[in-house]
């Protein structure tokens, strides 16, 4: 362990602009040291979610970023020294190291993730994204065999799981994702019953045309205006899952919410519920038995997005805030 | 009955502008007669409600009114004739009548309501009012001991009672109401903590005075501002029951909804419900239990405002939009 340890800083907050590369810098620091009760972790896999950029907005469920730390995020990480009991060197946890090649955290936190070909499956359908998914549908969604799902970013990380839970549990699935190309992927592959392009405008007649019928559950990845038109598309006694509004952290925040509320919310009896996956903890065991069973059985297929070096980790958040990844984006570090 | 029917036309609707008087027109008709399964009934109080406006907007839970057509809007009445086995001249009942001294209906939905002194309590807290209040906080708003509940239209039929109610189930209530009198009756008179004056500006500063701890259930009334006022305020896990919007009804529809929408729903884990009062049909009984309870104890007062005269039921609506009524308003048809 004679190299050092390589960090991404968070320079600057962007201020009401756009995530750009130069708010972001490379440092390097010593390798810190285990104290009493904490382990030495090195970074495997960073986690790349939209939830990075909406930290440097405000305090969240998280408190908020500020400029000279090292970004914040999660990451699939080896143990390398322990000083508590229940971890022990080339364990794999689940850890907030932050953007860096190691990290020095208190185990108390820490539980020693399960062994699990690809490893990288702990981030994307066994990780936040799967559980955000499965939580945010079925607890908050609640979809009845039958119903109708729309599901905004469909092709990401948590709403193409989410398309593919509500197939399974006999729903009608629509995705809104951006590019007819996505949209194939998400009829073709993933099963998804028709997809809407938000990219190509006209929003409201695509919805009309894939939805006749109105919409029960929407599963809200976005905010902005495809909330809105999912809003006006509902039937009476639908419910919104609201899980995140990626259309809102990169910029200015807006000066309006969306049309409609609270008027449609009345008049249609609508639910909406936001949740964060970890208010689920005392279900997870049992969810992740459910995904478990259904990624060896083929009823979902996981989808990731990996890309090589640390250094690259600011220009693939930055690419994920404009939607290109397809399924789960993450930097494997080493 | 050698008089006339008396009905209050919608003459024209309101295209974005306000209500006002020439909106309506007073006509007469001759009195109908029941036909086969059908019951004639005599108003004798007219329910006023901000959804009367709400009507004349579009499809709600029930379809849009039209011009032309005499003005809809519920009232107890007293059936003259029956052609119905379950209903005899003189039983009491609530009904879609319209504005008019006659009308005409299917006595299929119709059920005799109980004797009771003063029988106004009918319209007012054992009728739509009161079972509002009732299930929007208890049902959507799900209330506990020691939870800080606020709650607009505070002095209206429906946030009145849902101020008391909340009060005897432990809570602490801040009422939101228009003008320092309507607060002091409020807070002197029905037990309220706090009140909030809407009309003296600062509704930021005033909520965080009246609220320092944040709000676990808010009771919307109003929708615009003050809904985003309080939906800032809101706590973690907080819930909004989701009523009507007052403030929306009369007028042009608003461009924008509140901000924070969905952001804030997220990241507090917010519950919003929106609901209609016919939605509990089935818990109705067991309600007006409680409610009867509550008012024979004195634990629920009871205040009505009932102005006279079939000929002042669209300047008492208008008067009710501008917020000039306190308690349950309604007309004295004869």
């Amino acid at each position: 362990m004679a190299e050092a340890n390589r960090q991404i800083v968070l320079d600057r907050l962007p201020q009401g602009d756009r995530l750009a590369p130069d708010h972001f810098r490379l440092a390097e620091a010593a390798i810190p040291q285990a104290g009493e009760g904490e382990v030495l972790l090195r970074t495997r896999y960073i986690s790349l979610d939209a939830a990075n950029r909406a930290w440097m907005q405000g305090a969240t469920y998280r408190a908020a970023l500020s400029s000279g730390q090292v970004m914040a995020g999660g990451a699939l990480a080896e143990v390398i020294q322990s000083n508590v009991a229940h971890l022990m060197p080339g364990d794999a946890v689940f850890a907030d190291t932050g953007w860096q090649d190691y990290a020095v955290l208190s185990g108390k936190r820490l539980a020693k993730l399960p062994d699990l070909e690809p490893m990288t499956h702990l981030l994307s359908v066994f990780g936040v994204a799967g559980l955000t998914a499965y939580f945010g549908l079925l607890e908050c969604g609640k979809p009845k065999a039958g119903e109708t799902v729309v599901v905004s970013a469909a092709a990401g990380s948590v709403g193409s799981i989410v398309g593919q839970i509500a197939k399974l549990k006999g729903c009608r699935v629509i995705g809104v994702a951006g590019g007819a190309e996505k949209g194939r992927w998400l009829v073709d592959e993933l099963g998804f019953d028709a997809a809407i392009d938000y990219k190509a405008g006209g929003l409201r007649q695509q919805m009309k045309e894939a939805v006749p019928e109105g919409i029960d559950v929407y599963f809200d990845n976005t905010g902005g205006e495809i909330f809105e038109t999912c809003l006006f598309a509902m039937k009476n006694f639908g419910r919104i899952a609201c899980c995140g509004a990626v259309s809102q952290y990169d910029g200015a925040a807006p000066p309006h919410g969306p049309r409609g509320i609270p008027g449609l919310i009345v008049t249609k009896r609508l639910t909406l519920r936001g949740f964060v996956v970890m208010d689920f903890e005392d279900q997870r065991a049992a969810a992740l038995k459910d995904l478990q069973g259904w990624v060896a059985s083929g009823q979902i297929k996981v989808q990731e997005d990996i890309i090589d070096g640390l250094e690259n980790t600011p220009a693939a958040l930055i690419g994920l805030l404009n939607g290109e990844n397809r399924g789960k984006r993450m930097i494997r570090v080493r």
